[in-house]
């Protein structure tokens, strides 16, 4: 059982698709990247922050799965993150309705002491610069750093995006974020690049057409399951990593082939996030659903040509 | 050594793509097909049309990789189908700049003998009748009908379309032409809905995303190769189509296990159609090429993930 640090936002969401809306509900990085993980054998903690308007359940939600919440600042008189949008109607594009930063604005996170030797750190969506604080409280390097990010640190902390990407071994990306990134239209030479800019393994997230994990010169490919519907992809990609990152933790095997296997866990429990708003599927995860659900990944994927 | 027959069109094709253009080149879908399928252990035939400005080479071409081309007819003082089209930056979208039917608009199929008994038939992209036509003059029902077409059938000719939909065991269609044909959004439905109209099996192609084939409840996905460059999208799915058809043709095993041993044979000649113009890099391909780049599709697609 590996320790997993994860640092994000824990936060408020409220999403609009074409099936419906929600007000406030459980959101963030964190909180998803943290229940995916809790799908694993491992000893995950979230770094993050929270205003005094954030409710006690949604803490103990988190500690029912196992994740250590100490270390999930709550800020007296502050407002918790709070992020809205809306999906168009194929769900794979959305706008951005409104942005609260709230206790984000001034947020510098504090590693706990038992998680300063953690085997894998999961960076989730934040500013480049607590990511960086993070790493530099390690009090030593990590198996495995993993790093998600978005455009919107790329347009506006070039700098700093930088310098974590240098010091991470895993990015995680979409697609138009990686062509942004190494300004490369394909994504094998996109991946190329951003090898170069420091991570050994680069994760080209392309939503509801799967996900590429390159690593020297290999390829591996993970679809998305097909659904008969897709009702919220509100943290998907989180979900996703969530998962990759427990798979690695649990194991304490960081090799390419034991990688893939991590790319087929994060697509799974993905696969089970977009069914419901929000974290709603993903908190109620049955191990046999898991299961049934990998025998899908691998009914979808496999196949028997033998070649000499 | 199954028999193979395919109608379709050998025509002139002119292309733009961001890295150049082309004079008229051999082209249609009935040429890529052949080519495609003549990787394998087949006795395939082309039933087509062209004019008498059709150069001898072409048809040279297509014999030299032991296509019967006896029942490509050649209509004197008659000008062959020309298409010519002009591709987005992004590659996945298209103009058509310019469509002579020519000789088409009068084609009547004529099937030979020898292959009335083909125990598979390719229905390449075409008028609904001219396909009706074809299945009409079988003297026994084919193993195996594939049929192939696009939205244009089924804006125009629906009446006709859906009288072939329901007489072919396979149907090949990209993902938005499936969304058109079924109404229906989730591309899972949109294969139930198909399947209802009669093909037991549905192939959706989604380019650069890979194919999905849909079979009683059960489905199964090839990516596409990740290429470093795409040159010429055109002909990719003719090609997969001739690559599917022609490995069922070739081992005459019909089954849902070999037919996904199939989707990847077409995925991986798909992936050398478009790294040139036209049919430039499939007229050329060693048998060495195509095994490694079925090793690096098992390299891309396979992982080890066991469950109890």
């Amino acid at each position: 059982m590996g320790k997993l640090l994860i640092v994000g936002t824990v936060a408020f969401d409220a999403i609009e698709t074409p099936f419906g809306k929600t007000d406030k509900i459980l959101g963030g990085a964190g909180t998803f990247i943290g229940l995916a993980a809790s799908q694993f054998d491992v000893d995950a903690a979230i770094v993050s922050v929270v205003g005094n308007d954030f409710p006690d359940s949604y803490i103990k939600l988190l500690k029912d799965h196992d994740i250590e919440t100490a270390a999930i600042e709550v800020v007296k008189d502050g407002k918790t993150f709070f992020w809205s949008g809306r999906y168009h109607n194929d769900l794979n594009s959305r706008d951005t309705l409104e942005t609260q930063l709230n206790v984000l604005a001034d947020f510098q996170p504090k590693v706990p002491d038992a998680y300063k030797d953690a085997e894998v750190v999961m960076l989730g969506n934040l500013h480049p610069d607590v990511q960086l604080q993070v790493l530099d409280q390690m009090s030593k390097k990590p198996r495995l750093a993993i790093l998600d990010t978005m455009n919107f640190w790329m347009d506006n902390t070039p700098e700093q995006l930088d310098e974590v990407i240098a010091r991470v071994d895993v990015i995680t990306i979409n697609d138009e974020e990686a062509r942004q990134l190494s300004g490369e239209y394909s994504l094998v030479r996109a991946a190329e690049k951003i090898h170069q800019m420091g991570p050994a393994y680069v994760v080209i997230k392309k939503g509801e057409h799967g996900a590429l994990l390159f690593h020297k010169g290999e390829i591996f490919f993970a679809p998305a399951l097909p659904l008969k519907e897709i009702f919220d992809p509100t943290g998907a990609g989180d979900t996703f990593a969530g998962g990759f990152a427990g798979h690695l933790a649990a194991t304490g095997n960081y090799s390419f082939e034991n990688m893939k296997n991590a790319v087929i866990h994060g697509s799974n429990l993905a696969s089970f996030c977009v069914e419901k708003f929000g974290t709603k599927r993903i908190e109620f995860l049955e191990r046999d659903q898991v299961n049934e659900r990998l025998r899908q990944f691998k009914a979808l994927t496999q196949f028997d040509i033998t070649l000499a």
